[in-house]
């Protein structure tokens, strides 16, 4: 896997929900990142120490780790320079967008110039095969979403901690960039052949038979036209037992798309039901979970719990008030198995 | 573009489905294919000369099609031989499958040897961008199935030919092998990375002002658990004002998955109009195109007729009976531009 301790690259980035991948390691691999490195121009932050690439390595930073987003995930020129730069200080440069490190020829011949390693985290496994929605052994918990980036990987990372945090077997299954890196293995799924979407899943989240949880991270939002398909494969190949509907209350139009609406909270989750029943007719809601960053801590509890009387469903901010609520609804709706031993992240 | 006539391959199957590409050469593309090849133990012909790879050659082919097609698309072992002996005797060949025959390493040797060309359909333009979900100018028609290989191509191609015929412009907007084979262009949609599905509709079905129809070839169902993942995209890329449900009567499960039932008819139109109407709230059916081939003709005439009543829409099987009810349903929803002209396939 990618050499750590990580070096967290911002770059020029002013838009917070772009540079979700470095956020996303800080806080859950916040033990291996030694630093963060961003432009004059970009007024964000990772509370880590700002570093040249140069201080970044010797502080024993091994891998930059392009951790940006936009729409394509295409290299832009200044990415490029960047990298080329941080190789030359000595680090390996690590990145989740579509567009390839080693299709770039600058970054390849600086990569063999300085003997570093270019790391393309979205590059899937080459053995996926077709979905085949037969029903397999296992609990299976997915993430949904009303839109793209409304916390369901934090939800996902949350939910199996916190399972594994009462001695239940439990699994993140990764299916994007940032939680690939944070977990160290998983699908990049929104790179994978469009014919293969629900099989990558099916391989990711195979058959399990200790009475555990597969928690897995959900991706894009059945309501997003750019991305639904991929939200539609997801869903049939992970056969959920357990759907938790994420949601940033407050969010003024879909993620890029100032000319679509959020749907409701309601109809999106009858919707995603709907989907899932296809391959796991017996799938159930056990949660919702909204991300209230921007919002009053007062407001967003009062918010919390008129959506879980409106939906009789536990409703949280996994970050700011954690997801033990949502955790008993599944150990009342799922009788554990007492053969269940606590499994690595 | 690939060099015809062409010589259809057949090789061993013994599954009309699995000849698809084969036989939608022959039946739309009939007067530039010389002839079929086929071994001893397959069953089926395309009502063509059966003829050796050296014959072909002598009677004018240029090119071999390897126009069969099954799960996962892999190229067998008698597959690449076949494919070795059409370009020892002097052939092109042409393969639709996911595996490319320019990742075989002895089909690369060989047409260098020989002297010939590797044409891989399936391969995708590499400038997709994202999908957007804008509302663009045109009029659209989607096939929809309630699986896979039910005569969405075979409809689509009959409509766009009726519309011709009634000199109103109309394209056919080929989105599978057999359809880009076909057509001379189009987007191999079960092969484009899955972030791009509805944004490579966008692209093959830009907006149109001349009063005109696209006519985009579907693909999957929205109800087959392998392939629904591209349904969904396609729906939301093609922003259809129009949808004509197909399906085959009588199949007795979903293609490739006995353990799955066909969908309700009235609950996969239903299903299909609300996804689509997220692009387009003003989606409407206009069709219900049934393969009845396998059918008493009469017993056909019945089926439809009785569909027809139940659903308010008209209903035919386009090869046997024509599209003609669909057009006249067409022209009497969405008044023609006098401005139209007939356009090419």
């Amino acid at each position: 896997m990618i050499p750590h301790p990580y070096f967290l690259y911002l770059g020029h980035s002013v838009d917070e929900i772009g540079i979700k991948t470095s956020r996303g390691l800080a806080v859950f691999r916040g033990e291996d990142c030694v630093g963060e490195f961003r432009h004059d121009d970009c007024p964000l932050t990772l509370g880590l120490k700002r570093m040249s690439f140069e201080e970044a390595v010797a502080a024993g930073a091994r891998t930059l780790v392009l951790g940006i987003a936009n729409a394509g995930g295409r290299l832009g020129r200044d990415l490029v320079d960047d990298a080329e730069a941080a190789l030359a200080a000595g680090l390996n440069v690590a990145s989740g967008l579509h567009q390839r490190l080693r299709d770039e020829p600058r970054l390849v011949a600086a990569a063999a110039k300085y003997g570093k390693t270019l790391y393309d985290v979205r590059d899937p496994a080459d053995d996926l095969e077709v979905g085949n929605g037969k029903a397999r052994a296992g609990l299976r918990l997915l993430t949904v979403g009303t839109d793209c980036s409304v916390g369901k990987m934090y939800t996902t990372l949350q939910l199996a901690r916190a399972l594994q945090a009462r001695k239940i077997a439990a699994d993140f299954r990764a299916t994007g960039q940032t939680g690939i890196l944070i977990a160290g293995s998983g699908v990049p799924l929104d790179a994978v052949i469009a014919d293969f979407i629900s099989g990558a899943i099916e391989q990711v989240s195979p058959a399990r038979t200790d009475g555990g949880w597969d928690l897995i991270e959900g991706q894009g939002s059945l309501f997003h036209p750019s991305f639904a398909g991929v939200s539609t494969g997801l869903l049939h190949g992970a056969q959920p037992d357990a759907l938790v509907l994420c949601h940033e209350p407050g969010r003024p139009h879909m993620r890029g798309l100032p000319h679509y609406q959020l749907p409701d909270l309601a109809e999106c989750l009858e919707a995603n039901l709907r989907v899932a029943r296809l391959t796991n007719p017996n799938v159930i809601p056990v949660g919702i979970a909204f991300n209230t960053s921007k919002m009053d801590p007062q407001a967003a509890r009062a918010l919390c719990a008129e959506t879980a009387a409106a939906f009789d469903l536990p409703c949280v901010d996994p970050v700011a008030m954690g997801v033990e609520p949502i955790i008993d609804r599944i150990l009342a709706c799922f009788a554990p198995s007492t053969s269940a031993t606590t499994a690595s992240r």
